[in-house]
């Protein structure tokens, strides 16, 4: 377990960090001036989603994701790569990249390691990562290594067209903020530190002798940060600990390690405590929307009949808008009624009991 | 046009008044310390939806409507007749009351005037509004005449009804705040001036004769305030204010006239000039989830693709949260993805237009 700060393009990230999920430029019903007041530090957003929608010309445009979605803080982008394989009518994987049709109107499309790299440096996120494929599981020791190549030469070709790209980011011309952070006051000129970063992703499914190859050779290549990938595919939980605890035993400790896809409250302080810096989830905010909710006290499916009648708050030990002001009667009320509300107040507790789960996590160390 | 200041158990409420409506204990999507901020004094809440869900006796064990829904400023309900005609499947009218099945379930209800005054009184709203029958449009006048001598009767029994049960309001027991208020200091006594206030409701289609005698023959019952019913049901523009216009003419000076269901943001302030104390409408709300937003420039439909590069604020001369922080095209985007946000920030907007509209007049005065 280990405390650090990064330091972005806008503003610093105390680690370790959890990262709420928003796809399509919003966590889904959060107001930002509410995600600033959680205390949210770093959100992630989908890149396939934002290629399909707006597009990512649309968002550079606009400034960047930043600016488009007035969301000051830093941004982590994926590659694409895995939504493409979970959500995308799938045409073919060739060496060259992924041909799919858009889930949302049969359009034929194609990303790439040059592609997806071009698509998040139109973005701008702070953070941006390498274009991979998430190998399946159960897979094969032939087709893990083969998908584990490719991705490592999908990691190369990324690098490369991102060390040429990197200061093709929407700020330097939009984002008046960033233009001065950009540029070193006395001559004027871009200085390096202050463009993206871009991080490697390990693969190697649940193998760990080839995850340990395919940690030395994405470190061999040379990235800002490392992910994990991978995991979070079905396979049993003790399996995905013991791969992330092997994994992180060959990753530096000078870079930020990120978690990708993890977890339920208890497995984000779980890998907080490995050696994790970074994780993001959909399940506070998608958990949410179903009506369960996170407590101090375990989970409480809020549709029960039971909450019908119950004046007290849904975490007595929570200190978060919703606990302060609404009774589990009154969400129940809610989440029954079909009313939007219940999403909203629902994901307000949901991000602040995992916010609140990591900041603890940070000031145990 | 004339200005005042009601005092309710819960809070002076400045007049002229835009009510939002809650109808389900909740302004669709928009959380209480929001409508807080937005200035909104007063909200309207719906006895027919309430009634079937979550119930009169769950509200009322749970502290009366303020209390379930966590707010503590003023609430006028209405008194489900309305919504019995209009969204129920109606089974039967008799001079007794009416007979529906609920469009929820298909369950057999009863909603007379002693039934809805006791709904409201459990709900336990600042303002309750006599039970009547809001007369379709177009109506003979002999329809028109028989259905405003029943809504005349059904206000005798009413506000007997009322007047006999007026200090079961749930805050009697439930309500901290409401307690030391409703009892004298000096004697522990409760207090008459304490409790709930009953607004009768003037009938007559769009006869003018009838209206007069509707006003007359409510004033001569007595109520706290006087409300103008059974407009906004399909008739012209004009006429609606030909009728509102000619029934002020008959209702007394020194109480609160509330016109029910109006209208346009063009439309409260004509009202609020020709003497109406208080209006609500689901308008801006409504219109807001359909991406219909009110501006200082005019109708904003924001679905429109020329808005997608539009990086401008919604309404220049808005000063409201959403104005101040989004795009025209991060608004815009929000609605073509279908996210929640976009309800959330649209709603917020057209409440917020409305709320100043009206603040404006009032400061006009």
């Amino acid at each position: 377990m280990r405390r650090a700060r990064l330091l972005t393009p806008h503003g610093p990230v105390e680690t370790p960090v959890f990262m709420p999920v928003g796809t399509q430029a919003t966590v889904k019903g959060v107001p930002q001036d509410i995600l600033e007041q959680l205390g949210v530090q770093i959100l992630l957003g989908n890149t396939y989603h934002l290629y399909l929608r707006p597009g990512i010309e649309q968002v550079r445009e606009l400034g960047g994701l930043h600016r488009f979605m007035s969301w000051p803080r830093a941004i982590l982008t994926d590659s694409g790569g895995f939504q493409v394989f979970s959500l995308s009518e799938l045409r073919k994987v060739t060496e060259e990249g992924v041909t799919f049709r858009s889930h949302l109107d049969g359009s034929l499309h194609f990303l790439s390691p040059e592609t997806a790299m071009a698509a998040q440096i139109g973005l701008g996120a702070d953070i941006i990562m390498a274009f991979d494929e998430c190998t399946e599981y159960p897979a094969d020791l032939q087709r893990v290594r083969a998908s584990m190549e490719m991705t490592l030469r999908w990691a190369e070709r990324s690098k490369k067209y991102f060390e040429e790209h990197k200061f093709e980011v929407p700020w330097n011309s939009h984002h008046p903020s960033a233009v001065s952070r950009q540029q070193n006051p006395d001559t004027g000129k871009q200085t390096e530190g202050c463009t993206q970063a871009l991080f490697g992703i390990v693969q190697g499914g649940m193998d760990l002798a080839l995850r340990k190859e395919s940690a030395e050779r994405t470190i061999e290549i040379g990235f800002d940060g490392y992910a994990i990938g991978g995991l979070s595919v079905g396979e049993p939980r003790a399996l995905t600990r013991e791969v992330v605890e092997a994994t992180l035993e060959y990753l530096p400790q000078d870079k930020p390690l990120y978690l990708m896809g993890v977890g339920t409250p208890e497995e984000i302080v779980e890998y907080a405590k490995l050696g994790v810096d970074m994780m993001d989830c959909v399940l506070p905010t998608r958990a949410a929307r179903h009506g369960l909710l996170f407590t101090s006290e375990g989970k409480v499916s809020i549709k029960q009949a039971r909450y019908a009648g119950d004046q007290g708050p849904l975490d007595p030990n929570c200190d978060c808008r919703v606990c302060r002001r609404y009774s589990r009667a009154y969400l129940r009320h809610l989440y029954a009624t079909n009313e939007v509300l219940a999403q909203v107040l629902n994901t307000v507790h949901n991000l602040s009991f995992y916010l609140d789960t990591m900041q603890r996590v940070r000031h145990s160390i």
